[in-house]
Formats: structure tokens, C-alpha cells, sequence
């Protein structure tokens, strides 16, 4: 059992919106993922997403609004909500979500889909 | 749906080792606590949990290790381990476990245990 500092985790990751695991429990994954441009629009059918902004800052944006989240702040989107993050500049967020969520949730076979996560 | 800003609700936790519940996904709650003093020794049967200090810094005892987390740091304790949190100044502690969870695990009638938990 050792613990994780999300600053040193962080300085490992030279992509976008490529998530990576950092840490698993009770069937729920804990990811981490830098975030720079627009992301796509999805959902996810089956899972709540837990989006909680560790640096920078990133729109989320919904069908009716736009939700600005800053360091120290988290929404979730629950399921079935379409949504797009977008990151004017680059921010690192810590997400919670079910093992094995796909990170284009209903787009299965976007450019930015990506499976078999890297663990940090 | 609305974004949560940590800061702002922990301002509203006035007392120690007392969970609020801050949100919910996936049968998993978010929950928020302080932590000063001592805790006692526990250990949960069923239920792993995340810890991740937002601000301050605290000490989780276990058996056989101590590890002190500060601001940005995260722990898993699996299920069954068990553990000892130690806070020798105030820290604001962001948790991730089953909704149910109970903070004192196996010591279910101790003075701390807290169970209807308010929501933030």
C-alpha cells in the first residue's frame, strides 16, 4: 500500500486526453488525464463520471449550459447526460468512474477512444 | 447538475471526524471530513476506501507502517486492512467508498460512529 501524489503522477503524462489509472477500488478506477482543446460530445450509458480539477481549468459542456471548474472543484455528470469537456488551456483532472468506463462512452470507435489504460 | 467547490463546503464543516456526504455515482459517495486528533483503529470488512487530503495533512497508522499524506496525495486502504487516521493539525480530507460505508467499520457503537449522514 503506497500512497499517490497527484503532482508527481501528473509530470508522467505528455498527452491529451488519453487517461490513465491510478488507482482501483471497490470496482471503480481512479484516472488521471491532462485535458488541452475540445474533447468530443458523448455520454455514457451505464456510468456516472466524477470530474474534479487538480490544475488549470476546463469548460464542461451540457446540452442547456456551460460549467467552468477550477482547481479544487468537481462535477459529476451523471449517466446518460451528453457532455464535452473543453480546455482552453491545459488542465490535469482526477476522475472516478466504473473499471473498464471507455472515455468516449457511446462513440466506440472515435479517434479518441482509447482502451487498455496505462497504469501509472 | 452543479459543480462543487471543495473549499467552499468544507468552510461549512464546523466539527471533526464527522462525514458529509458531497455527492454521489455508481453506488459510490463522495464524502467530506476534518480530521484533528486521533481516530481509532478500525477496519472495513466490504469496502475499500480512497482518501485524498485537500488541505492540511494527516498520518494513516497501519500495523505494521505509517504514511503521512499531505495536500494532493492520495491512499487506497483495501478491505479488511486496519487503520489508524492521525491528524496532529486540522486536515480536510476529500473520501470515495460505497454509499453505506460506515466511518468506524468494524466498531460500530463507538462514540464516533456516524451514521445518517447530513448531505453538504
Amino acid at each position: 500500500m503506497e500512497k499517490v501524489n497527484l503532482a508527481q503522477k501528473f509530470d508522467h503524462i505528455p498527452d491529451y486526453w488519453n487517461p490513465r489509472i491510478a488507482g482501483e477500488l471497490n470496482g471503480q478506477q481512479v484516472k488521471l488525464a491532462k485535458f488541452k482543446g475540445a474533447f468530443e460530445w458523448h455520454h455514457h450509458e451505464h456510468e456516472d463520471e466524477f470530474f474534479l480539477v487538480v490544475k488549470g481549468k476546463f469548460e464542461m459542456h451540457l446540452r442547456d449550459k456551460v460549467i467552468e471548474l477550477k482547481p479544487g472543484e468537481f462535477l459529476i455528470v451523471p449517466r446518460g447526460v451528453e457532455h464535452k469537456p473543453v480546455a482552453n488551456e491545459e488542465a490535469e483532472v482526477l476522475m472516478f468512474e466504473p473499471a473498464g468506463t471507455v472515455n468516449t462512452g457511446n462513440l466506440e470507435n472515435s479517434e479518441r477512444t482509447r482502451t487498455n489504460l496505462e497504469r501509472l
